[in-house]
């Protein structure tokens, strides 16, 4: 199996289910359900759900079961896009090839979009079939990753850097992405191994999870230099424009490849066996994709 | 018992332990950190953690068990504030009688500190003590309540009402009004029931608070006309200004505040006996508050 492959077994389903929870018609008659079709239909590589569904499939779960958590993380994946979108924080016009929600619609929209969509991934986590004390802590696994220690505190940081005399320092750069894209991949790779109450596969996924998140920046870094804008979906270069500290400018393009091989050799020798075929396959695909 | 009394007495305890959990020498060398002390300390009424220590009390519940309930629900409403206020929405300079978090610090720290909220508010959540399940439950109570079919959902409305030739009715009002504040003030109310797993409880405390609500929602109409600038802390007048349509608009004063006093007599007769009296006090301050 490719990572190519089961990404796009996983974008089957999850976006056949997206679609049915957000009927076209639905009773809603604001623009709320509108925009949040716009966002979370849009075409996207499903990432993170593909982790959860690849992550459930070395465990041996019924990916029925799991769902709700794959669609989760995106839901959580998806306000943060369109939340760094906005005037005052990015300022992007192109999101997955298309204009960003707030051009799209409106900035108040927008806004109000991505605060749907944080209660509407905790509430379809808890559907998942387990145990209540372990969608509990699936849930403060969760939360803890889209919150001030995980993806919120990455962004503020990346933001606002921490100011050193001597600017940006490997080990910011590391904490800040560990924060930033490192904690929602990592939840995703270890959810399923809560909701299974697995505490060695917990400790393993982590582990893999951490790796996955660090070669996906990395290559993201790398893609911002070297990838081509029309695969990408938005603008590339603007790390450079911007000044901005990359694993590329503090290591080069052959050192940061390097450190990917690295973190994807860690991911690959946590989880062993015939049944982790797709999460061997994702950690590959996150360091040979060209967007 | 009077309602400003039980407002005082939650307030001191929600105070402090808010300010516990947020220490100002917090590792976190970033701005976030201080937007979160900024917006949560602010002083604040504390009216929904009121509202759940009310209803505990009711109940019979332990307050330590609670606590943290009532700091979900006073962190969900402060992250609304801060997006409400922002630019793109409302626009508002002052808040509580100081300066919107966006005119304090910065407009993509105030959107973050927003957003982190909404994580940490489900994660204390689950602190209760109560059994897994009940947890669950409570956390879907105000998942819903926080999102498209509550908070967020009359917030969309509010700015884009559906478009009739005949402009807001009444029924639209109510049913906005019942998502925007109702929704989470039931909430509110109805968390220790749902924590108990008492069902009679739940559906006495819904009534209750969705009463409670709308009486809130008609005496703030009624403050932005007749409210004093210095004691409500924030503008008013506003809603003339921007000929919205208000309870006070469609209804008249008068007839708002006979209105209000029909909620009020429909919230005092769902809960009865001695350990009713903080319920009792707290939905008479609604309707007699003049701030």
């Amino acid at each position: 199996m490719t990572g190519g492959a089961w990404l796009d077994e996983v974008r089957g389903v999850v976006d056949a289910e997206l679609d049915r929870r957000l009927p076209p018609d639905h009773a809603e008659p604001t623009p709320l359900y509108q925009a949040l079709r716009y966002a979370l239909l849009a075409p996207g590589k499903r990432f993170r759900p593909a982790l959860v569904m690849a992550a459930g499939r070395w465990l041996g779960l019924d990916p029925q079961d799991l769902l709700p958590a794959a669609l989760a993380v995106e839901l959580i994946h998806t306000y943060s896009l369109i939340h760094d979108d906005l005037p005052a924080m990015d300022n992007d016009d192109l999101r997955r090839g298309r204009p960003t929600l707030h051009r799209a619609l409106s900035e108040d929209v927008a806004i109000l979009a991505g605060d749907a969509l944080q209660p509407m991934a905790f509430e379809w986590l808890m559907e998942c079939r387990a145990e209540p004390e372990r969608r509990v802590e699936a849930l403060r696994a969760l939360a803890r990753a889209a919150g001030p220690a995980g993806l919120v505190g990455g962004q503020v940081r990346d933001l606002h850097p921490p100011a050193h005399e001597s600017g940006v320092s490997a080990d910011d750069l590391l904490a800040l992405h560990r924060d930033k894209t490192g904690a929602l991949i990592t939840a995703a790779a270890v959810l399923p191994a809560v909701l299974a109450g697995d505490a060695e596969a917990v400790a393993r996924l982590t582990r893999y999870g951490q790796a996955v998140g660090l070669a996906f920046q990395i290559t993201d870094d790398m893609l911002d230099v070297a990838g081509d804008q029309l695969l990408m979906g938005k603008a590339t270069g603007r790390d450079a424009r911007q000044g901005k500290t990359t694993f590329v400018t503090l290591h080069g393009i052959e050192g940061a490849q390097a450190i990917a091989q690295q973190e994807l050799a860690i991911a690959l020798s946590q989880v062993h066996g015939a049944s982790a075929d797709a999460l061997h396959a994702l950690a590959t695909f996150v360091v040979e994709r060209d967007h």
